[in-house]
C-alpha cells in the first residue's frame, strides 16, 4: 500500500511494538476500513490499520503515533452515520473490534466494565443474565461497539425513558494522543472530585481520546414484555399533539416514535400493509408494572388527539409485529435510493413545526425526504434519498440539508441529536455553538490533543 | 479596607464599569463574605465584594479583572461545605445573588431557566405551579441558590431517584475569566454537538467560568404525597443489607437515608426520642403510583434483614414527623462542638465496610464522628466533632479524615459525593485523579483560565 521506505520503516516499526496486535496495509483488506455508513463522503488513503488487543497496544499505538507524527482514525464496528470514522490520507486506522472483553458484571452496584470491541447487545445479555440490563439501544445494538457507542454519545429507541448513553457511563479509560492512560469516574453513583472528564469523553468522537474501556450503569430489567401501542393518526399534527399530550401527562413510555406519511407510503409500496392512507403514526411502548394501565391512558389521548384506530398488545409476538413498521422505516427509504441520514433535535413542543420545515425545505429544493423521529425526545431523522450514478451528494441535497439544519438550530434545535457531527457536519457546528462555544472546544482540544493527531477534522 | 492608591483606582474603575451592581469595600460589610460554611478554614482579605445584577455586570467584572490581573472568587448563598467560597488576598469576591430572575418556565418543554442567584426551592415552586417538579434537593435547598448547585454539581436527599444536579442541567450561561459568555448546551433532551461543555462546568466549582443562569429540566411531579418508612436495626451490618436489598429488589425509593448510632445517640441526648437502643437507622420515602405497595415490600425486606420495627406513614404530617430525625442529625452533632463535615462515596457494596472504617479512623485518632449517609447513593457524611478554641480544625480531626478518604478510596469510592473539593479536599485530590487525571485537569483549567484568575486554589 505504501512504498515511501520512511513509511514503511515506521510501520514495521510499530508491528514489533504491538507483536499481539493485528497490523494491515494490504489494500484489499484496508478499503473495508475506509467508511461508516455514510459511504458518499470522500475517504483518503490511510498508512494501514491496527487491530489492537489490549489497553497496552493502544498505548504503543498511541505513543508510535505522537512519536512519528502519524495521525489515527479510530473505529469500532463502522456503523457511524457521520463520517466520523471516514478515513483520512496517511493516517493509522486504529480498530477496536478485538478488544472484546466485558472484564465485569457487578450486579451488587449495578455496574459493567466492558472494554471498546464489546457488542453493545451483548453488555445487554451479560446484564440481563443477572436480572439487570443496558439501556442505551442505538438501531445498531446487535453490531455496534461500546467504544463507538461512547464515543458518539449513542441515543436510541429507549433514550425516551431511559437516557443516552452518556446517562449510563459512570468512567471510562481512554488512551491520549501521547499514549498516557486516562481512567475517569469511577463506580460510584454520586462523584465531583475534579471535573467531569467522563462526560467530556463521551461524545468526543475519538478526538480527545482512544476510548478502550468504560465502566456503564446497569438497571434493574422491566419487570415485564412490554406492552405496544400502534396509532395512525389523520395529520403530522394531530400525531404531534398526542406527542405533547403523553408528555404534558407525565406518562414515561420506553419507546414514543413517529413515522411521517412519506415513510408509510415507502414502507407500503414495498410491503402492502395498507398504511397509504395513514398521515402519520405514532409507535409507543410502555415497561413497567403498570404498563396495562398507561396503555389505556395513552389509547385514550391518541383517540382524543384524532387518532384513527389504535392497535395494543402485550403479547411478545404481535409487539414486534407492531414495532415491525418502524424497523422497516430504513430499508424501506434505501429502496428508493442512496440515502443520507440526518438527525435533528428540537424540543418537544416544537415536532411539528420541524416536521413541516423539512419537507419546506424538501420541496424547495426539489429532493426526496423521509421522515421518523424518536418523538418523545423530540429527534427527527430526516432521510433524504437521491440518485447519484458515483454516489456522492448532490448539492440540492446539501442544500436541504443546509435549510433543515438552520431551521432546527431557529427552533432552538440542534444540528445532531445522537448520531454526532463527524466530517458530515463539521461545517455546521459553529452555527450552533456560536463563536465563544467554538473557541472553548477548540481550546479543549488543543489542550488535549497540541499535535492534533486524534481523528483530525472530525469535531471543530 | 485597602488603602493603596492604586487598588483603590481599579475598584474605582470598576464601580464606574458596572454602575447597576453593587460595590462593597466596607470591612465590617465584607467580613460576611469571607466563607462558605467552613469556617474552619482560614480566609484572606478580598478587596471588596461586586454583586452584579446581570450577566453584562459580570462580563464587566471579569473584563476587568482580566485587565488588573484580580483573582475572583464566585459565591451564591455561602452554604458550600468544601471551602470553595473562602476568600483569598486581593481577590474580588463576586456574589451572584441578586441576579434572582426566573427567566422562563416552559411546561410543555419541562425546561426552566433560572438566574444563578435564584434560590433553588424557588424554581421548585415555579414549577409545581404547572404540576412539574425541580428535582435536586441539596439540604441547603431553601437557602442555596442555582448558580451554586450548579457550580457544585450540587446532590441531595432525591437524588437516589432523580439524579444530581448534573441530571437536571441541559445547558448554562457562563462568564469565562476574560470577560467572553459562553453558552452551553440547550432545551433539547438529546444533544452531541461538540463537547459536552455543559457537564464540564457543572461542577467546576467557579474555577472554568462563573455562571450566570442555567437551563434547568423539570420533571413531572410525583402524584401523591410520599409514603415514608422508618427501620431501626440492631447493627450497622444489618442496615446496610437492608439497603442492598432494596436495590437489588430494583425498588426505586425517593430517599433512602442511614443514621449511625453516634448520630442517633446525639439526638437522643437532645431530643429525648428513646434512640439510643437502635444501633443504625434507615429512613425511606416512595412517591410514585404504586408507593404503598413498595412501602409493603420494603417493610418486609426490612424486617427479614433484622429491622426491630418499621414505622409508615403517608400522612404529610406522620411522614415529616419520621423524616424529622434526619433532619436533627446535624443539629444534634453540632451542640457537641465544632463540626468538620465530610463527604465520601463508596459504591453500595461497600457501604458497611465503609462506616466500619470510618468509626476505626475515629478511634486511631481519638475523635469524635457521627455518620449519616445517602444510603442509596453509597455517600456518606461522616461528621467529625471537636473542640478548638481557635476554631482551627485539629491535626488528629485532620489525620482522621485522611484516613477516611484513604479508605473510601481503597472501597473503590471517591472523596467527595456532592459537597466538592474546594479548599478543603484540594491536597487529597490527587490521590484520586491520579497522575494522567491530576494533568489533564490542569490542562483544561490552562486552556479555559490561562491567567488562573477563577477561584484560584479550588480543584486542581
Amino acid at each position: 500500500m505504501n512504498t515511501d521506505p520512511a513509511v514503511e520503516a515506521e510501520l514495521d516499526e510499530l508491528a514489533r511494538l504491538v507483536p499481539g496486535a493485528r497490523l494491515v496495509t494490504d489494500p484489499g483488506i484496508v478499503a473495508g476500513f475506509l467508511h461508516d455508513q455514510v459511504t458518499a463522503l470522500p475517504a483518503g488513503s490511510p498508512r494501514g490499520v491496527v487491530m489492537p488487543r489490549s489497553t497496552d497496544d493502544v498505548v504503543a499505538v498511541m505513543a508510535w503515533a505522537t512519536r512519528h507524527r502519524v495521525p489515527v482514525v479510530p473505529r469500532g464496528a463502522g456503523t457511524g452515520l457521520a463520517g466520523g470514522a471516514t478515513a483520512i490520507d496517511g493516517s493509522l486506522i486504529v480498530c477496536l473490534s478485538r478488544m472484546t472483553t466485558i472484564r465485569e458484571i457487578d450486579p451488587q452496584n449495578r455496574v459493567a466494565v466492558a472494554e471498546a470491541g464489546v457488542i453493545t447487545a451483548d453488555v445487554d445479555r451479560a446484564a440481563r443474565e443477572v436480572g439487570l440490563m443496558y439501556a442505551p439501544d442505538p438501531s445498531s445494538v446487535e453490531l455496534s461497539t461500546i467504544g463507538g457507542n461512547v464515543a458518539t454519545n449513542a441515543g436510541g429507541l429507549r433514550c425516551v425513558k431511559y437516557g443516552v448513553t452518556r446517562d449510563s457511563v459512570l468512567g471510562v479509560e481512554a488512551v491520549l494522543a501521547d499514549g498516557r492512560v486516562l481512567s475517569t469516574g469511577g463506580r460510584t453513583i454520586k462523584n465531583v472530585a475534579g471535573y467531569d472528564l467522563t462526560g467530556l469523553l463521551v461524545g468526543s468522537e475519538g478526538t480527545l481520546g482512544i476510548i478502550t474501556s468504560a465502566t456503564l450503569r446497569l438497571l434493574p430489567a422491566p419487570p415485564r414484555d412490554p406492552v405496544t401501542l400502534v396509532g395512525g393518526f389523520p395529520s403530522l399534527v394531530a400525531a404531534a399533539s398526542a406527542v405533547s399530550a403523553v408528555v404534558a401527562a407525565g406518562l414515561r413510555p420506553s419507546l414514543l416514535e413517529l413515522l411521517d406519511h412519506a415513510t408509510l407510503r415507502a414502507i407500503d409500496d414495498w410491503k402492502h400493509l395498507g398504511l397509504s392512507g395513514t398521515e402519520a403514526m405514532l409507535i409507543a411502548q410502555f415497561d413497567d408494572a403498570d404498563a396495562d394501565t398507561h396503555a389505556e391512558q395513552v389509547t385514550a389521548l391518541f383517540t382524543a388527539a384524532g387518532a384513527d384506530d389504535v392497535a395494543v398488545s402485550s403479547d411478545p409476538r404481535e409487539s414486534a409485529q407492531l414495532l415491525e413498521v418502524r424497523r422497516l422505516a430504513y430499508p424501506a427509504a434505501e429502496r428508493l435510493g442512496r440515502c443520507l441520514v440526518e438527525d435533528v433535535g428540537v424540543p418537544v413542543s416544537r415536532l411539528a413545526d420541524m416536521v413541516a420545515r423539512i419537507e419546506q425545505a424538501a420541496e424547495r429544493h426539489g429532493v426526496q425526504v423521509v421522515t421518523v423521529a424518536h418523538a418523545g425526545d423530540g429527534n427527527l431523522h430526516p432521510t433524504f434519498v437521491f440518485d447519484s450514478p458515483d454516489g456522492a451528494v448532490p448539492q440540492s441535497v446539501w442544500r436541504a440539508a443546509d435549510d433543515v439544519f438552520h431551521a432546527a438550530l431557529e427552533l432552538g434545535g440542534t444540528l445532531t441529536g445522537e448520531h454526532g457531527v463527524g466530517l458530515l457536519k463539521q461545517r455546521w457546528l459553529p452555527d450552533q455553538l456560536g463563536p465563544v462555544g467554538t473557541a472553548v472546544n477548540r481550546a479543549i482540544k488543543d489542550a488535549l490533543d497540541p499535535l492534533g493527531l486524534l481523528n483530525p477534522g472530525r469535531g471543530i
